[in-house]
Parts: structure tokens; sequence; C-alpha cells
């Protein structure tokens, strides 16, 4: 499989090379807005430690993304009023996978409204309107 | 949210009131085929504790069925020879959901080989086959 490479942009984010739109930060894992949304609030959860994807990652890296991600789709359900959620994880390049630090898509949805194609990329100060909006959620 | 309702499948699942092809057991978890498998070797792992989905689930529910995902995954990968994995988990029916007990679909993937659409039910003999292969590389 793919081997971690410390230059992968989310790598960059983690040591703060890079911006991002912060939603949650804890010891183990970052949460952030995705910049090529494909729904509306559309983040990634990450740990905050090396590994590629699901198929290298620790029990104890999936344990501590699985709890932000509870966290965080719960807060982005509200603050977009959203219906439901759906969560994606891509290994490596034929599942999809196109930085190769182990995240989880976290997408808002709601009733009747698809995912949109992939590869465009996003109004910043929607997306970073659309992190506050999570943000305040979660600081209730 | 939705509540969770004990008459749904994959709690009669559990309580082997209906059969399953078992790819993979443990205190926590139960990994069984999709009767309408989207790629080959499309499997599912669920907690045996009841809970909707990612929305109300528990940190331990989740850390469990991370941990099962990522033995099945890579089992899955070699059993088919396979160039990666997709992770789906859908919460809500806005979020894809169709059955109300958490589960992750775990999907072999080869490149350039899209996942197919949903709804078709798979050759009952060719699935029980792919839990088999599954199973030889769990138990080597």
């Amino acid at each position: 499989m793919t081997t971690y490479d410390d230059q992968n942009i989310f790598a960059k984010i983690l040591r703060g090379e890079i911006p991002n739109f912060t939603v949650y930060e804890d010891d183990d894992t970052l949460c952030f807005m995705d910049i090529m949304p494909r729904t509306k609030g559309h983040c990634l959860v990450i740990p905050k430690t090396p590994c590629v994807n699901l198929l290298d990652a620790s029990p104890a890296q999936l344990a501590a993304c699985m709890k932000t991600a509870n966290l965080v789709a719960n807060a982005a359900k509200t603050a977009f009023a959203a219906d439901g959620v759906t969560l994606w994880q891509f290994s490596e390049a034929a599942g999809g996978q196109e930085v190769f630090h182990l995240h989880f898509h976290i997408h808002p949805r709601h009733a009747g409204v698809p995912i949109t194609g992939p590869g465009v990329m996003g109004d910043m100060d929607e997306i970073k309107a659309n992190a506050e909006k999570i943000k305040a959620v979660l600081d209730r």
C-alpha cells in the first residue's frame, strides 16, 4: 500500500504550514472544512498522528476519529438543519483517496439534495461561515 | 432522529432469526455479506448492541466497528486482489440509510471499476463463495 509521505497537505495543515478552516480540535483529532465541498458543511476528520488510510490505521486512531465524527456530524446536522449525514472514507487511489493521510468525509444531507460532483473549489467566505455555524453549535 | 426498532433486519440477523453469510465475528461486532452487493466482496460491519447510526452511536460502538472494519478491509483487499477500499456509513434516510441499525459498508475496489447501482439482489452462491474467500484470509 501507499507509504506515508509527510509532505501531504493534511500533514502540512497539522503542522500549521498551510491554513485551514478548523471546526473542532482535540488532543488526537482535527476537523476542518473541505475546500472543495460536495455538500453544504462538508468537513473532514483526521487523526493528528500519521497513517495513510483505514488499512494501516491503528484502533486508537480510528476510535479517536469516529468519536470526533459523531460529535461533528451531530453538530453539522443541527447547524444546517440537515436530515441526515453521509460518511465516506477512501483508502488508496482505487478507493477514491486523493490525500494520503487518513480522513473521514462528513456530509450533512438534506432530503432530495444529491452530493455534487468532485473537484470544484468552493467559495472561501461561504466555507468559513459554514465552519463558524458548526462551531457555534459545538460551543453551546 | 429515527428511534431504534428491534424488528430491523440486522437485529433479526443478530438474534439468528434470519440467516447471513458471516465473514467475521467478535464479542462486539459482526461482519457479513451485503446480499445486494455493489462491489465484489461488499460486506457490512455492525455492532452487536443497538444503535441507529453514527449520530447516536457510542464511542465504544464506533471504536469496535472500526477495529473490525480495518481487519476485514485488509482481508477483503487481499482476498480479491483489490487495489483499495471504499467505506460508507449512511445516517438517516436522507443520508442514504435503509436499515436502521448502525452499519459500515466495506467495498473492495479495483482501479477503474466503479461501484454499481443500488437495489440489485446478488447471486447467493457467489456471495457465499466471496464470504469464504475473506474468511480464508482472516484464518491464515
